[in-house]
């Protein structure tokens, strides 16, 4: 143990972070910590109990981030008797687009006085959808100016996305726009916390705010074009300066040494986000191997050699997975979410009683009561849009659709409609990327689900007709950060030169992998085909009720849209 | 109490039968008895516990109706104090079409030994929707040969109905459809088993069997062209003398005095249908005045002064309701059922602990957390199919959809969209009757529902944009059969010569009613126009995906049809 090195790893995610110490040589993850933050995910009210948010608002308070670090790292140091002095590096990853107005000091407006009754002060988190029509702008006007930036994001900006929710922000409230210094990424937020280094990563930069390596930001003239104050918002909110995965920002601030238990000086690596880092984390260093993350969200992470143009992707970024590669990005805005509504909202009391005297939780009642249903036999089909869709559609305002229900069936019925319908989203997306030509062989699987739900996997793999391998971290995104953190510390200090070695040493399968059943795939072919054509009927335009259905909400709700 | 003069009305329902008895001057309900049928509805396996059942079935225990006589009436008598001898009629009705075959002493085929295993040898329920594809055959066979009968049943028979039934069982059980000696409405052997006579009654015939008073039944070409075996099928398993409402049967059995507590020969009316006898008894005895039976499913009874052709009407019958009328009726094949079914499968654990502790049930929770919501407000859109489509589609092949889900949708919410959708059902109904000129002036409600669902009620009125008044009792099925008890008695014996002067003296309205509140309506015209283009879409054959689903279904569940 005496010659061992450590790397400390933080996921900052949607209600919780999760902090790994791994051992740089073995990967062996030595200690995990989780802290649930107390604000989880402020949806209906801020934390002073009397500002009401409108539908599709999701906010998460800063507070909470440094709660984790101060929870977590104490708690790994405790637990493992590691020294601090052989910890060389810290890596960390966050959702994203999670963003926030700060002021000179980097302190988050929502912590001043004299902004905290605004919703705007607060992050926004990424799955906020309130800045659909702005997001719409953004790409009307990038339509009629023939911006090139588009095509890299599958012909659409997200409203999840910097802008939209930039734009949001200077339209609703001029006021916190004018009074903020700075408009940053959680993700370069928490490094600036650690290290008072303020080092946009190109990550973030890349996928979220439509920057690229050889062409920059979006002109100027086209921020004016989609409104006046925005044409410097770049030099004005933001910075030019991007720095690649994998760069040291700096050291462990005093003050951060102290809150953490780290030493001083202690390596930073510049921040990235929980799907990018779980890449390399899932041993994935090449094209062909698409990762899915699969948690409350389901990311799709592709490597490729090639810029192409897919359907509906988040984006494709040089550089932005791993250096030298073009690195795709797909995903879908529900998963667990989804799963964990239903469980919430919508499994009768029998079953959780069923449940309290078996002593199981009811996602586990529930696979397992739908695990011995076949495929087709429920004759239920859903579209899994419950928290809009990301891709190949690109829309927050579609909404979820359970079609096939009779006076038969039962909740266990609808549970596996919901998780094949997630399937099918994922089964759609690697359509899109096929028809683009851009391969993919292999599937693997990283995040919460794979470790949770075993029926979602087999799912996934029959549906999908391809065999899926798992990472065998639990925490496979903290883990990827810590492996970033080693490269930030370098070989010099016990550490990597590149995330590649890092991956060749740190980064391991589960035996276990889920093969497709043939039986299945069968009945699957057919239902795909039916999801596939309600997915075009109300995602293409052919009946934008869900969308009307959102417009109508809305005016009821009294809150008319710009 | 002397000079009062008595009638009793049962009503054979799906779950229960209620059994009032009633002054025959005044309508007053003197006493009330219901019983619960012991085997309820059999849909998963027989009574024997082995003999599992293919989806879409539906059956009953004929001798649920026999204890359903033998609980209530010596209920009624008892309780009352009332002399059996100043009881001077009774009258039945039942749901309809609900079919068994019999032996020659009128033993239903289920009773006895030989035949008992056999799911062909019970009574089919009115909503026993295995039969779809003999309906299927039977329309395609009729439109081939251009059978004028179609046209007065919307242009489609409905696979609930009589001939379906038949076919089903000719097809899957021949040896069930040759041993018996007759194939019966429920409605006439429960008047066949007080009587021991059998008279088959008009309202079953003109609705369910395509008997006309003019035409008599589709030809013996036509029933050949369904089935060689088929073309006798009137002669050898029916009748051709077919009885009027009102009809006086005979008298009560010796056995059924015994078995009842009644007097021997106390006068039997000829059987009837629950909805039908329904209309007379909330005060309706002319044209203009649209009747609803708000129970698990909803009939729609409307009374003309010509034959017209209604898309999707269950069916136009002269002398059907009242006589000297043509009777119209139309239906949704799910109404309270969808309700009952969201809340027995959908409801979280937490709201029925709420209603623990509370110490009031699931409905009446949901109810008020739902009646809190604006219309619109929840962005949900439902398709009220969960138990097929009766009007205007006439199509069982159908399932209900959900549309409009978020990560924040809550049970209430759902809830309500269910009764919305039910709602826009009814008023597409009332559509079809305006688009083909039968006046729908004024809406009357009765049955389950306006007895125990406000809100139910408040959205009716809401989304047709029509007051809604009520029937003063709360068994007004069983009212009605008292009111046909003291017809078929006779003014002669203190009863009533015909329905009118019935109707004059024992229906009543309540003083409370819905009128529609003009905010609602507007947004609910908006979701209407929503309702109906997913209605036309799934329903009229652009996208019959929940059809294939139910093939796919039934391929996965080996059982392939036909």
């Amino acid at each position: 143990m005496g010659n061992s090195k450590y790397s400390i790893g933080i996921d900052l995610g949607t209600e919780s972070a999760r902090t790994v110490l791994v051992d740089v040589l073995t990967g062996e993850e030595v200690a995990t910590s989780v802290y649930n933050y107390q604000n989880g995910v402020i949806d209906r009210a801020l934390p002073d109990g009397k500002t009401q948010l409108e539908p599709d608002w999701a906010l998460q308070n800063p507070a909470d981030y440094i709660e984790a670090l101060k929870t977590t790292i104490p708690a790994l140091l405790g637990e493992s008797d590691v020294n601090p002095r052989d910890v060389i590096g810290l890596g960390t990853d966050f959702t994203a687009c999670t963003m926030m107005p700060i002021d000179k000091n980097g302190t988050p407006l929502c912590m001043l006085d004299r902004c905290k009754s605004n919703p705007h002060a607060w992050v926004k988190l990424w799955k906020h959808h309130a800045a659909q029509p702005e997001a719409d702008r953004i790409n009307q006007v990038a339509r009629e100016r023939g911006e090139a930036f588009l095509a890299r994001y599958g012909g659409k900006i997200s409203s999840e996305w910097f802008f939209a929710k930039t734009l949001q922000m200077l339209n609703e409230a001029p006021e916190i726009y004018e009074a903020c210094d700075k408009l940053i990424e959680a993700a370069d937020w928490i490094v600036l916390q650690l290290t008072g280094e303020e080092r946009r990563n190109l990550c973030t930069a890349g996928y979220k705010a439509m920057w690229d390596k050889r062409a920059g930001y979006p002109s100027r003239e086209y921020f004016r074009a989609l409104h006046p104050r925005l044409e410097n918002v770049v030099d004005e909110k933001l910075s030019r300066d991007i720095y690649p995965m994998g760069t040291k920002v700096g050291g462990i601030t005093k003050r951060m040494a102290q809150l953490t238990g780290l030493s001083e000086g202690t390596a930073v690596c510049v921040g990235n986000v929980d799907a990018h880092v779980a890449v390399p984390a899932t041993t994935v260093t090449e094209p062909g191997k698409m990762v899915m993350i699969m948690g409350t969200s389901i990311c799709h992470m592709l490597l490729g050699r090639e810029q192409k143009i897919v359907e509906g992707m988040c984006g494709v970024v040089e550089d932005g997975i791993l250096p030298g590669y073009f690195g795709f990005e797909a995903g879908q805005s529900g998963g667990g979410d989804i799963y964990a509504w239903f469980i919430r909202n919508a499994v009768p009391g029998e079953y959780s009683a069923e449940a309290g005297r078996r002593d199981i939780d009811l996602h586990t009642l529930l696979a397992e009561k739908a695990s011995r249903l076949k495929p087709g036999e429920s004759g239920l089909l859903a579209l899994d849009w419950w928290n809009g869709n990301r891709s190949v559609l690109v829309d927050a305002d579609l909404s979820g659709c359970l079609l096939g229900c009779t006076l038969n069936t039962k909740a266990e019925e609808i549970y596996r409609a919901l998780i094949e319908a997630t399937a099918y989203g994922t089964r759609k997306i690697i359509k899109a990327f096929e028809e683009a030509d851009v391969a993919v062989d292999e599937l693997y699987a990283c995040g919460g689900l794979p470790e949770k739900n075993p029926l979602v996997m087999q799912i996934f793999a029959d549906v999908t007709g391809r065999e899926i391998k798992l990472a065998a971290s639990a925490q496979t995104s903290a883990l990827g950060s810590a492996m970033f953190g080693a490269v930030a510390a370098g070989s010099e200090n016990g550490g990597y030169d590149d995330i590649v070695s890092a991956a060749q040493n740190m980064a391991r399968l589960k035996e276990k992998t889920y093969h497709p059943i043939a039986e299945n795939q069968r009945v699957y072919e057919k239902l795909f085909a039916e999801y596939e054509k309600l997915h075009d009927y109300f995602g293409r335009g052919e009946n934008d009720v869900m969308k009307r259905l959102k417009r109508i909400r809305a005016a009821v709700a009294g809150g008319i849209k710009k």
